[in-house]
C-alpha cells in the first residue's frame, strides 16, 4: 500500500531489460555512444521535432540545469507556491543559477493563469538593476496538486511570458501521467504550445534514474554541456542512461505505464468517495490525489503500514482551512499500484469507520 | 524639494571635515589604523557592549555580508516583503550567501510580528535536506514602510527567533531615525532585545559612504574578514572609512542629523494634512512618509520640480487597494531637508488644488 | 582493443544481477532503504571502522561534494598538477566549494611528496584574508600517473598537511586497483594512514554508476547531504546506487576485478617491452600504463580500431622532453580487457614495426 | 618612511578639494549625477576614445568585475604568477565568476610574454566540456615585478590572445605610474594595443577610494550593472565617487603624481645602488623596488620605523635563489614620498653598515 511517492517502485520489466542489453561490449563515454544516439532520436520522434536533449540521473538535476539556462543570476524566475523546485529542491535552483531567484506568484491557486502573471507584474516596481529582472516561467506538468495543464492553457501562459521576453520551462517528473490524461500529443503540450524547455522525467514511472532535458528551443542550450560536467551530472557510462530511455519509449511502453498509474489513481478516487469522512480536494486529474481525512484515519493506516504523507496546509486551495483533528494528504499512484493496494487500502479505512461508528 | 531618498544629500560638514583631518600622514592599510580603531571603541561605548565590528561603503555590502554569516546556502532568512535586502539590492544575498533563499512573510502588514513567524512555521511542511532550513530573521529599523518597532516588539521577535534556533539581523540603513524616534538606547534596541547582528548605516543620514557591520553575538562573526576580502569590500585607504564614523558618532551629531530628518518628516505630515486630496497611509513614525495622492498631482509636482518616488501597490497595507487614478508615493526626508524644501512643496500641492477647483 | 578508459566497459554480472534482485517491490526514496543501509554496512566492516558514508553517481560529483566539505570558498586545496580534479572536471571543485582554490604544487612529479608541501609553504606569503587560507591536500589512488602511493607515502603527507591544519582527500576513483596492487587492508591505505574523506569509485571497476564518499573524519560530514541534495545528487531510486555498492563488494568480487584489471596490465606491459620505438614513462604499478611510441603508430593503431589516449606533454616527468614525431600514450586496462585484446593489439604493432623495417 | 604601499598615503589636496566641492546641494543617487558623467567625459576625451566606464571603491572590485564579463564559470583566465588577481585577492575573481580558474602561466619571469602563451597552449590538452576553456587573458600595467609593458608588448600580447578568441583585461593599479614611465599616451597603452577592459586605480595614486572600469570593447560590459549592483559595490552617493576622478584628472594632476612617485623611486634605486649589501632584482621601472638585502638590515630598518614588506621567494626571477641571511624586499614610492623619507632611509641603511664593518 505504498502510495507514498512514485519513486518508490523499481523499475519496469522493459526498462531493466534494455538496461541489461546495454550492458554488452565496449562503448565511448560520456554519452557519446548508440544508445544515447537511439534516445536522443526516440525523443525527437515522439515530439516530432528536432531538439536538443541531454540525459541527467536527478529531476532536481534536470529542472536546475534547465532554469539554469534560463536566468541570469540577478533575474528572477516565476513559479507556483508549491512548485517542486520552490518547495522541495533545496535550494537547487539558486545554486545552479549562481543565486537567481524564484518568485512563487500563484496564491493558493490551483494551477498557474496569466490572472497571476498580470497581477505579479501589476505590482512589480521593476527598477533594473536594484530589483531583478524576471526572465523566466516554469510550471509543472501534471502539476503539484495532481492538475493537468490544457494545451490552450499553456498556450495563454506561453504566450504572456514570451511577450514579456522570459522563457517558460516546464517540470515534466509526470509528464508522462498528463499526457496520458489529457490524451493529447507529447507535442500538443510542448513547443507547439510555446514551451522553450522540457524536463521529462522517466524515473517516477518506471525507469531506474534516467531525465532528460530537452531544449526544443535550441538557442538556449549552448551552454548545457558545460554546466552539466561542472556539477557532476555528466555520467561516465552514459549509455546506460540512454538505454533506460531506448526501453521505456519503446511500443508506447511509457504511455502504457503512465495510463495504468492514472487508471489506478481514478479507481482509488471512485472507492474513497464512498467515504464521508474523506473528502478529495483538488479534482483528480493523472495519479495523484489529494484528499483530507481525520488525523486519527492517518495515524491508523501508518500504524497499518500503509505509506502516504501529510502535505503542507498551505498547499490547500485559497480560502480553505483544516478542520480541527483533520489532515490533508497526498496519495500517489505509480506503474506499480496494484488493485490489491487499493483494495487493501479502502479496506483499512472501513474496518476505522466501522471501529469508530461503534465506539 | 527632494524627497526622493536620504542618498540624495551630500555629507554633513563634520563628517567631511574629520574625513579630511584624516586624509593627513601615512596610515597602514586595509582598517588597521587608528580611525578604525577610534570608531570602532566609539561604537563600542555608544551601544554600552563589546563587539565585532566591519566597515564597508555600501548598505547592501553590509546587509549581504552579514547574512552571509547567518545562513548556509542550504537555508532561508525570512524577511518582511518589503524589505529593502528582498526588493532592492538586486539578487545579492543570494550572491554572498552562495545562494541561500528569502522568503518574504509579513503577507502586506506593516511591521513583522510573532503571528507572522508563527503561521510561517505552522505551514511549513519542513523535511531536511529536501526543504532549506529556517536559520534567519532579518528585520528594518526604521522599516520598509516607515515605522519603527519598539524594544518590546523586536524582544518578541528575537525570543522566538532564537527559540527556533534562528539568529536575527537588523538592517539598519535608518537606525539613526529609529533612536531619535523612539528616544531610547541604541542598546535597547539591539543586543538587548536580542538582535544578534547589526548593519549600521551612516550614508543615509550624514556620511558619504559608511556602513558598519557590528555583531553583538561575536561567535557569528568568524568568517567577515575573508567575506568582506573576496567580495572586494575591504578598502585599502580604511581610514577613510573609519574617520567617517568617528565625524559622524562625535557629540550626538548622528542623532541630531537623524532628529531633525523626522522633524521635517513631522512638520510635513502636518502640513500634507491639510490637503483632503492626500492621505497618510502608514502611521508617520520616523523620516519618511506614505501617502496617496492623485495621479495628476503627482505629474504635477514632478514636472515641477519635486522629487519622490512612487511605491509599489503591493507594499500597501493588506486590504487597501489604490483608487483609480490615484497614486501611492513615499516622501524622505533628511537631515538637509529645509522649511524652504517643505514650504515650496506645500505651495506647489496648493496651487495644484485651487487650480483643480477652478477647472 | 579499448585502452581508452575503465568507463568504456559496461558493468560485471555480479553487479548487473544485484541491481535486478534490487528491483523488485517497494523501498522508500532517498537512499532510506535496506539496500543502501547493507551498503554501508558491508563499507564498515571493508575498513574495519565506523564512518560517514554517502552514494553519488559520478566521480567528478563524489570529489566535489567531499572536496567542498574540507575548503572554505577563501581557502585553496592542494594537488598533483595532473590530478583528475583540477585536469578533467572543468570547474566543479569551483563550483561546489562556492569558490575555493586548486592549486597544483607537484612540479612534474610523478607522485605528490611531503616536498612539495615543504616548497609550497616555504615559498608562500601567506597573510589572511589577502591570501587564501591553505586548508586541504587531495592525493589520487591509484594516481595520475598510474602509480600508488604506499601506506608510509600517505602517512608521511597526512602527518605533514595535520600539522598544518590541513585535511586530506583521497580521490580513489581507482582506489580498487591500488588494493589490488600493495596487497594491503583498505584501511591501511586510508584512516591508518591519516585520509580524512575518500571518494570511493565503483563505476570504473565493475559498476554501472556508483561513487561513495566515505568520511573517516566524521565531523567533516555534517553539511553533505544538505550538499548533495541542492547539487542534485540525491538520487530518488536511491536503493539502485546501494544495491551496485552490495553486489560489487560481496564476496571480495570488486578486489578480483581491480586484480584482473592490472594483470592484464602487467601483461601488456611486458608484451610492449619487447618493442623498441615503445617506451614505458612511468613504472606500471596497477591498471594503467604511460608510454611513449612514433605518431606514426598511433595513427596506425587507431586506424586498425584500437582506442587509447594521446596524453598532455606536461604530464611527463619533469626534464623528459617528447623527440619529434612521437606521442605520450596512456593505456588503460579494466576487469573486461581480455588477452585476445592484448594479442590484438600487440600483432598490430608488430605489423606496423614489420612494415617499418620494410620500407 | 612609508615604503610598504602606495596605498598608506592618504589622498592628494585636489582629489579631496573635489570631493569637498561635489558635497553642496542635492543630486540623484546611485551614479546619476553630474559629476560621474564629468568623469566618464574626462575619460573618454584622456582615452580618445568613446568607452563604457563605471567607478567602483576598491581595485578588488574593479579588477573581478572585469573579469567576471570575460570569463564563463566554466572557464579559465591566464594570468602572471604573481599578479595581484591571484595572489592578493583572496578567491575574489571565483567568486566574482561564479567559479572560473586562473590559471598562473609565467614561471617565474618578469612579464608575460607570448612564450608563454604558447607553451600553455601547446602542453594543454583541452578537451571540452572537461577542461576549462580559455577565455581570457589579464596582465597588469605597472606590473607585479615593477616592470611596464611597452605598446609592442601588449600589442604581441593582445594579437595571440584575440587569435585563441580569448579576451585582454588590464589590472591598472598603476596605470599612471605606467604611463608616466613609458611616456606614451593612455591609448597607446590600451585599445590601440589591443586591451579590452582596463581596471584604471586612481586609489593608490591620490585618491580616497576610486576605480574605474574601462571598457573600449564595449560588447563585454552589458552585464556590468547588474554584477556591480549585486556585489554591493553600487554606491549610493556616487558623486563622491565620480568627483575624485574629475579631481584627479584635472590638469594632468594624476600624470604628476604618478611622475612624481617614478622619480622618488629613481632617486632611492640611485642611492640604493650605493651599498654593496643591496642588490636591485628586477630594473626599476615605475615606481616600486625588489631589492634583496641582509635579513639584520631589514630587521634594524623596521626597528627604526621605516615600513616596508618582505616578499615571497617564488616572485624572484627563476633561477635566483636568496642566499641564507638574506631577505627578498619590495620598496613602493608614492605621489607623497618626500626627499626626506629617502634620505632618513639611506642614513639608517649608512648607519648599519657602519656598524657592521665596526663588529
Amino acid at each position: 500500500m505504498q502510495f507514498g511517492s512514485d519513486n518508490q517502485t523499481g523499475a519496469s520489466t522493459q526498462v531493466l531489460e534494455m538496461l541489461t542489453t546495454a550492458n554488452s561490449d565496449f562503448t565511448h563515454g560520456y554519452g557519446d555512444d548508440h544508445w544515447c544516439r537511439q534516445a536522443a532520436d526516440d525523443l525527437k520522434q515522439l515530439f516530432s521535432c528536432d531538439l536538443e536533449v541531454f540525459f541527467v540521473a536527478t529531476g532536481t538535476a534536470a529542472n536546475s540545469l534547465a532554469l539554469s539556462c534560463l536566468a541570469q543570476p540577478w533575474e528572477t524566475i516565476l513559479c507556483h507556491h508549491q512548485a517542486h523546485i520552490i518547495q522541495d529542491e533545496s535550494t537547487a535552483p539558486e545554486f545552479f543559477t549562481g543565486g537567481a531567484r524564484l518568485t512563487a506568484i500563484s496564491n493558493q491557486a490551483g494551477k498557474l493563469q496569466t490572472e497571476h502573471l498580470k497581477r505579479y507584474f501589476r505590482q512589480l516596481g521593476e527598477e533594473p538593476p536594484h530589483t531583478p529582472r524576471t526572465s523566466a516561467l516554469s510550471i509543472t506538468q501534471a502539476n503539484e496538486s495532481g492538475l493537468v495543464y490544457t494545451p490552450d492553457e499553456i498556450k495563454a501562459l506561453c504566450t504572456f511570458a514570451h511577450n514579456r521576453k522570459m522563457h517558460v520551462h516546464m517540470d515534466g517528473a509526470r509528464f508522462a501521467n498528463a499526457v496520458a490524461a489529457l490524451e493529447c500529443s507529447p507535442a500538443d503540450l510542448t513547443w507547439k504550445a510555446g514551451i522553450d524547455v522540457l524536463s521529462l522525467g522517466a524515473t517516477k514511472c518506471g525507469a531506474i534514474a534516467a531525465e532528460a532535458v530537452l531544449f526544443f528551443n535550441r538557442d538556449l542550450a549552448g551552454s548545457f554541456i558545460h554546466r552539466r560536467k561542472r556539477s557532476g551530472h555528466l555520467v561516465s557510462k552514459g549509455r546506460f542512461f540512454g538505454a533506460q530511455f531506448v526501453g521505456w519509449l519503446k511500443d508506447k511502453h511509457w504511455l502504457e505505464l503512465a495510463a495504468h498509474a492514472n487508471r489506478q489513481a481514478k479507481n482509488l478516487e471512485e472507492r474513497l468517495a464512498l467515504f464521508p469522512s474523506i473528502s478529495l480536494i483538488w479534482p483528480r486529474e493523472a495519479n495523484e490525489l489529494f484528499v483530507t481525512m481525520p488525523e486519527r484515519l492517518v495515524d491508523f493506516l501508518h500504524d497499518s503500514g500503509a505509506e502516504f504523507y501529510q502535505w503542507p496546509s498551505h498547499s490547500l486551495p485559497r480560502g480553505i482551512e483544516l478542520k480541527n483533528n483533520t489532515s490533508f494528504v497526498r496519495l500517489v499512484n505509480s506503474f506499480a499500484t496494484t488493485d490489491e493496494h487499493i483494495d487493501r487500502f479502502c479496506e483499512l479505512i472501513h474496518t476505522f469507520e466501522s471501529e469508530s461508528r461503534s465506539d
